[in-house]
């Protein structure tokens, strides 16, 4: 197939990897020229804007954008819609908000233009080498694209997922789990690290990728961590988050489903971009009140 | 009435107080003979060792032990014992743990020693002027204690709660509340913190301390506590915790009770000893291992 | 002073009590004409509808609005503006998102209408005999208002909070803090329920209500409940909400403030509103599927 | 190598299959004969006795304990101990309290009788076919037993974790951290199931166990679990614990460990054990009592 790629960050270059690798034609472009150039010697073929990009291709076109969630993605969309045709095909692959893509759907629908939401995992790597989409869109459109996953993800790694706003919502939930995964992991090496054995942490992690009932990619990856830095001496415990997990507990508040875990997955990562916290003077200051118990001065 | 009392803490030295100006009679002792010489001024009778303090007292004797929860409160008992008779009274009104409490009133028993565990709360300022005691032991033997904490308490601030333990355990239910609800209000404050508005947080503890749904004693001392730090910035958020709220979640494991908020005031605690922490670190490799998120050097 | 009420539900009708028994002149009016008959024999002065309402308020004008937060409120605001002069004063004092407030501020001032945003607690008692009142709007117009609120809070009950949006935000989380105090109550009498103690509820909450740490109306409310229903057999643990305990996590979220105990709260109301869940059937099947663990079947 | 086996539940019996399956010669005792007799045909040599087990093993003996964890284990033990000689080896691959076998160790050491804590994951099906093996002990005596690990184990599936106890502390953390991950996956579904869109959850957890972050073995068990019963209506959501969550949470909480995550994990299984709570019924009567909200009867 030949599709449009717009958007060549870090995932998006990856993306277009994998595609020429499944002998897929890709008309790439990106605001910043030089990722466009190192694919053309992969065999892309690079624009320099997306009137370009997009006059490279033969109706139907497939166009898949790749950008940061937000209003990039809608700006992109204004771009493109003057340029489109009825019966074109545009896929947004990012991170977006579900109910963004619905309304995203809606708008583009009205020139006659299919729109997928397709939510990516499996990192960087698996964009480049095989990874996982969750797609959501008009079911009869969607063997049209289809070709582009079957190549492209792991074996089995597709999967329509219903209509419009399925994909995002379903990646939105995947990382809200993966959140609380996370957190189990590093809560059981915070007991390990806090017990009176010495634990060897790579081993421990190797152990447990290996035949345990928790074994799995996170499990291989914590190894890989703890192999270039055996007590993680180098970095700091700040959880940065980038928006998905947040989502997922607002999505569940407003459907009233009770997720502790990942509720309190994404509050520990809020509480480690601080080293104290007004709260914590609250308590400490009342129990200087009413009992009399000392509290740490700012400067001890 | 006339008693003993071991153990002339913060929390002892304040009962004499509150005894004494209740017109009863205390013969008191503490390894640092200071507070009860102070005391001596106000009327109690200082003893230089346990054995003075119950040659002092005639049968049946009372006595009330206030010292620091654990091996302490087992050394005085093995001191008392042999100076006890039948029939005498030994109270303790510390925050032991109940199933202390229910083994050291079997041991008394074989001496025909009767025991009771007191729960006291109120703070310090309450141990003074009039406290909350929750007491547990034998019911037909309460009537010989009660006059000491029908003056002591605040109207109706005394409970006979039922059988040996019943008094440590409610007073031990009562911390683990205590903590929830310190959080909560600690919370609150950092949302207002966080916030777009300048709240004066004084001013905000003393409006919610007048006709609000949440008044109450802490929200009483959170405004004590702004009155003399607008911004508490002179203090850590270090919680520090001394073992009931602990023993609330462990009881609540046993009896498969489910308690997060409890659980997690706790565990809040735990988190505030420590600025950085290992499950934070790991939680960081991992997203810089899957998606080459930037992880926060420990040197920036 | 003289106001205008609209709203005579049963926080709006205890207010016009309120203020009529602190010789207000309150005109009223409710869709419903029951409650405003039954406030005439009090000496409000009953509306048929807004327009009368107004016409029967002289420049400059204070209307309160007393109605549920939502699109009711914008609508009467929209019933209200024409009829309303510039000067005049709206007060919202329901429980409205601090948001919209500042929204409807905006609105009401590009036609020089002043509005207030007023959170109220204390519940239907506190609003007939004596509330808390957070008020945020126009520092420099707040005098004009300020006699209401003088008779009707308890002393000290009512704050200038600061700029537009800061009484609903504050109403917001003292809300979220109930919900936190509310359930770390209820945790405790969770762990009495199941314990070897067979304590009486309501003489637990008495004694808890008269001198201890924790002491306060929630506590003398739940002594009161438990005074009606000993083991509150007759009803179910049903925990409804609001809405401002969700507002109060979803703001959290946005400020990255960690709140677990008040984000826990909402979660176990949530939780409550099912007796069985589709996380427990996974968690179940799971460990079917990795160590044959029996599952509980539906017709069990 | 030549081992005794005490215990042919469904953990030990596929260990002897898996052990027979390398090539080991297996003497097999359970109280119950059936499982012993059907080993036999397999080729492992049955016992009507501990004592007749032991008796058919030359020194260094090698016993392998696989009983429920807790009395069982200090029984068999008891037994063992007067037929064992010095240098002879215990290993207890059950799960085991850590804090227990390392008294065990120091029991069997008085006799010159070594001891191996073994935390064994994977499964019923990982003991038959390679699973995961967590050993603590001491490190020199190690490489007796090595052999049977090399073959019984998965690829790198078995880890010499270090002294006495380190083995079951590491299974122990292995279970807390499982307890959060299926906890995540199962509040993913949870959020799934009240969603706009009509998920077929088998597919689903195929596509998330294809080349997405959160793929494992716990999401192709997820999938298994879905492929047989599609919504799970069969089976209710009762979450059973079997002691190492506990386990894990008591230890983190004696290490001041935060680990919010495993924590609520444990709380909402417990909370899956009731269709009602008493909490519930706490915070439904307080908002009746301050709000005049309705609560739902008990009949209704």
């Amino acid at each position: 197939m030949k599709l449009g790629m717009i958007g060549l960050g870090k995932m998006g270059f990856n993306l277009v990897q994998n595609l020429l690798h499944h002998q897929h034609q890709v008309v790439v472009y990106d605001v910043n020229p030089e990722p466009g150039q190192k694919l053309s010697e992969l065999g892309a073929v690079p624009a320099t804007a997306i009137e370009e990009l997009v006059s490279q291709l033969a109706s139907p076109r497939v166009v898949w954008v790749m950008v940061p969630a937000g209003k990039i993605v809608d700006q992109v969309l204004d771009t493109l819609i003057p340029l489109l045709s009825q019966g074109d095909i545009v896929i947004d692959g990012g991170n977006s908000h579900y109910k963004e893509s619905i309304a995203r759907a809606a708008k583009l629908k009205q020139h006659g233009i299919h729109f997928f939401d397709v939510g990516t995992s499996g990192g960087t790597e698996g964009a480049a080498q095989g990874g996982c989409f969750m797609i959501g869109g008009d079911r009869n459109v969607f063997p049209a694209i289809e070709p582009l996953f079957q190549g492209m993800a792991v074996d089995q790694g597709y999967l329509y997922a219903g209509e419009i706003g399925s994909g995002h919502f379903l990646k939105m939930v995947h990382n809200g789990i993966e959140y609380g995964m996370m957190q189990a992991i590093a809560e059981g090496f915070e007991v390990l690290s806090k017990s009176q054995y010495d634990y060897n942490y790579e081993d421990v992690a190797r152990v447990w990728s290996n035949g345990s009932v928790i074994r799995g990619w996170l499990m291989e990856l914590t190894q890989n961590a703890f192999s270039k830095d055996p007590k993680l001496d180098s970095i700091r415990g700040v959880m940065q988050s980038s928006g998905e997990g947040k989502w997922t507990v607002e999505t569940a508040l407003d459907l009233q489903a009770s997720t502790p875990i990942i509720a309190m997955s994404l509050l520990m990562r809020y509480r480690s971009l601080e080293t104290d916290t007004f709260n914590g003077k609250v308590v400490a200051a009342l129990r200087n009140e009413f009992g009399g118990h000392a509290v740490v001065q700012n400067n001890e």
